[in-house]
């Protein structure tokens, strides 16, 4: 049987083809006229995709590279920090913060849910030293989301108190509105809704963030922020740069410009969610975050009596169809599937048609097509009459 | 919304990665030691796939160059030949024939049916001069096959009557033993199961074929295949071959042998096309080959009232997914899916669940999920336990 292979992982997601092709481009050198135009081009689209007029800087390293840089730029050892811990990369938060040396508080969660603005507010208001807010927009380990708008209500008035998100995996995926709500840095990856490989991180940095930058004496090099701010100012990185990713983030940057814009692509994500979550429920399969779901990925546990890993094993196995297991404490017990990037309606459709399948190959009794079924009525309530 | 483009026609079929890795590669001259080794991998490759060890002979042309070459080697003008007709391609034989000057004779099926092989056993007991019988392994135009094995246990033993098959589409979808069944002529084109694009037509040829070939007076030039035999013998071609496409077959030939050999092609789109035909029956839209369908390809009226064509269009509107509407006499009456080359039982799963969701826009009345349901119940009665 032909297995085409396909990655509904909440990163590495499926490259987008123009993608592809300006990866295997012959390389450019990065100390040119053209380089330096394309890095500009770049920077000008990763605004529009931050929705901020605020410097957004490329880095070669992976997402945790840009969660490092903001740590370290932001704040001086000693310093008072918030992580808000609803999963795996909320702790990522917390370890960077003690490898530098910082003075960690954290609010948890229950893995699944979120923690609420008004917590955050309490703790603030407890002790206002707090230099920073650390959360994730989408915490992929979940798929639980936070409230960044309510969060970023609480810290943009509070002016010792920033906010940084890690939207490594939600940027793309859910409403990320950085100017407008007021969020001073965010942290993205390129190898999420961006549809690019990994080895890319992009950092936003607000005024009042450059002002912290600058008190700020926590050691530094490679990420050192005020270089990369000056050097990309002028088309060139500190360092040298991942080329050939760089060429093809702009190709991926003008296949979501002929989209609409980030807004569509947060759309697209949005149906795929939602056409998931409906057929997790026909099919009686409970989301990990039933209460604070997003549309990044659909974290569910598998029924009663079955292995998520088998789950995960099965689409494998004889689909080639790759989800994601847990993470952490949620290991070998929920198995979670991507929306964001680029992923279509038939993607997901023939997604659930042979999860469909592989459970009932595991003895699991519900009726074939049921969740199918489901997902198209969603696909017809939210599109109407055209798609 | 992001819609992937997705052919589902007939071809030209889904490109393999490897082949579009291939095709991108820098060009190779064909005079060269190292073409003429590729050449040669990739006769000895098209012999598995065509199941012979007759001469098989590349052409630069598309499937219908391949056809003329048949006609044109193997008859002298005046020469009977008797067409089986079932369809647009059928027709096309008669064409050939006539332009070259060939006195021919046609048996013509319903469309939708096949010529009985008692029919042309009846044709060449009635006229025993007819030179050569031409006809299609899979007619693309409505879905329906010949008795090919059965139509060869007739010609064979008739020294005097070639068969023919156009296996353009039906050739690694179907079954086709050339050499055990003892076909004289096969003809396959490259933009089909082959996961190519168009640009190369094989044509294989039997020992009894060429001596035919030494005594026709047809005129031919390009198509001469006792010119292409010689050359292609020490690993060139007569004239400039389609360089690219031909390291592109290696990597198709490579994935095929990959995949355990051409009888598990067929078996690939036998599951989808025994998937595809479940759906249809479930959801009530007739087969337009009842009585002689085959894997190549699902030809399907649409629910009464309602247009193919605007099945088409709104398959391919609403989800970027291109299928066949008919042609020639059937033209805007049916629709036809593809099942022949690089293709999964994601994708089919995918395509009859964004069909459904297009039925229902059209107004038919039927359970979303109902085909989808069929198919995966047809999916696990094939597969048994394990994909």
């Amino acid at each position: 049987m032909i297995k085409k292979a396909r990655l509904f992982t909440p990163g590495p997601t499926a490259l987008h083809p123009d993608v592809q092709l300006a990866l295997g481009r012959p390389i450019v050198h990065h100390r040119t006229d053209e380089f330096r135009a394309l890095l500009k081009e770049c920077s000008a689209g990763l605004k529009e995709f931050f929705r901020t007029q605020d410097d957004v800087l490329v880095l070669a390293s992976s997402g945790t590279g840009g969660m490092e840089a903001a740590v370290v730029n932001l704040l001086s050892p000693g310093d008072k920090m918030l992580a808000l811990v609803a999963g795996n990369f909320g702790e990522r938060w917390e370890k960077i913060g003690k490898s530098y040396g910082m003075n960690v508080t954290s609010l948890t969660a229950q893995w699944g849910e979120a923690v609420s603005p008004a917590e955050v507010a309490a703790a603030l208001d407890r002790d206002p030293e707090i230099k920073a807010v650390f959360c994730q927009l989408s915490e992929s380990s979940t798929g639980a989301c936070h409230d960044v708008k309510a969060l970023a209500e609480i810290t943009r008035n509070r002016p010792k108190t920033l906010l940084v998100v890690d939207a490594i995996s939600g940027a793309g995926a859910m409403q990320l509105e950085t100017a407008e709500w007021g969020i001073d840095v965010v942290v993205v990856g390129s190898q999420k809704a961006l549809a690019l490989p990994p080895g890319l991180a992009f950092i936003s940095v607000s005024q009042r963030a450059w002002e912290r930058v600058d008190a700020s004496t926590a050691p530094r090099f490679y990420f050192d922020l005020k270089r990369e701010r000056k050097s990309q100012a002028g088309g060139e990185t500190g360092f040298t740069p991942a080329i050939s990713h760089i060429v093809a983030l702009k190709a991926s940057l003008d296949f979501i410009a002929g989209l609409g814009g980030v807004a569509k692509l947060v759309e697209n994500a949005g149906l795929l969610a939602g056409m998931t979550r409906a057929a997790a429920h026909a099919l009686r399969l409970p989301l990990v975050a039933p209460k604070a779901y997003g549309d990044a990925l659909t974290a569910l546990y598998p029924p009663q009596g079955i292995e998520s890993g088998a789950i995960v094993k099965g689409l494998k196995a004889d689909y080639m169809s790759t989800v994601a297991g847990g993470q952490g404490a949620l290991k070998g017990k929920i198995f979670r599937i991507a929306h964001l990037g680029y992923y279509d309606v038939t993607d997901i459709l023939g997604l659930i048609g042979t999860l469909e399948v592989v459970l009932k190959r595991l003895g699991y009794s519900f009726e074939l097509g049921q969740g199918v079924a489901a997902a198209q009525g969603e696909l017809l309530r939210r599109t109407g009459a055209r798609g």
